[in-house]
């Protein structure tokens, strides 16, 4: 489980020469680290100067911070999805009937691979509404850690675009490469709206300057 | 150090109450991932159909795999430095000398915590540039990784500018404050010319459409 490397160790093997893990399992993780730092600027919410807003920074802290289980397991979750369409690659195609079983092993891979950044891109789509809630009365001093952490959010969701256009291009059934459509033009969407939040709450920290 | 935490256990202290690791320390973690990602791609860009491009792919691996530790000790420094600021604001301040006193060692503090940010966005300039030379002859299966390590890299820019921002609001010598004036338009150059180049990169993959 990727959660449980050590943050060397994961970059070793992303930075390998082995097929996983990936762009989509490093996208997995940039949401689990925006996540993250959602959770903590909810966290400093607190106090006589937000008391007004305490219980929603509370609910909103514990939302972020259950996500980044969600978003780990979904790192781990294409690794091994993207592990099983490298093996069908790597089946041997000399004779007719290998062809024909290796392309259908490569499409029922792929079909299955589609499926992890298909909910990352969910999973972007939930985040930042809860930084768009937060980013209303979240304590100011943490406004930098929301900026970096929509930023994070937004890597995520863009990522996970480039690796479904990817997998789009090589499913030879349009049917199934149609459905991507939605979760691709989602997470368009998604990278604007956070890349807009995140240059918002830079100019409230440029507008507070003392 | 964070390089052999968890990924779990980096996550948690992100997401806790407090202050430190925070947006800088993740956008550290943003371009170590994006440097894994260039060397994977660069990795991959290897045997007859790449021969004329091996050599420059082997040297721009080891380069993207050289910048990651770089990267995780910029993590640290940033934790390191953000302990201090944070470790100066704590100070008393009920007396005029206890206020005096404080408020020199706040100054002091985030004068050596815009360091590790500044290092950063020139660490996002290395990385761009060799994404962009990856991305004239890259294995085009990795152009997805290509894309999304570009997007990592882009966050960490973006990220870091976001710190810098809150910092020079803080800094209250405005001939240090202005010195953060560079480094933050760089890394708007560099944060939009990542998002360019994955567009691209996104665009070529949408071209090979089968």
């Amino acid at each position: 489980m990727i959660s449980q490397e050590t943050i060397e160790g994961f970059l070793d093997r992303l930075a390998s020469g082995q097929p996983t893990p990936g762009g989509g399992a490093a996208a997995a993780l940039q949401a689990a680290q925006g996540a993250a730092l959602l959770s903590k600027a909810a966290s400093f919410t607190t106090g006589p100067r937000f008391a007004e807003h305490e219980a929603a920074a509370r609910r909103l802290a514990a939302k972020a911070r259950d996500l980044i289980p969600q978003a780990l397991a979904l790192a781990d979750d294409d690794e091994q999805a993207f592990d099983r369409v490298a093996t069908a690659y790597r089946l041997p195609k000399d004779s007719e009937a290998e062809r024909t079983a290796r392309s259908g092993a490569v499409q029922d891979a792929l079909r299955e691979a589609v499926r992890p950044p298909k909910k990352l891109i969910m999973l972007t789509k939930t985040l930042l509404g809860l930084g768009e809630e937060l980013a209303g009365f979240a304590n100011p001093d943490l406004r930098s850690d929301l900026a970096a952490g929509l930023e994070a959010i937004r890597a995520a969701a863009a990522g996970a675009r480039a690796i479904l256009a990817a997998d789009r291009k090589d499913i030879t059934d349009s049917g199934i490469a149609d459905t991507l459509q939605v979760p691709a033009s989602n997470a368009a969407d998604i990278a604007e709206a956070c890349a807009r939040l995140s240059e918002q709450l830079r100019m409230q920290i440029r507008a507070a300057h003392r």
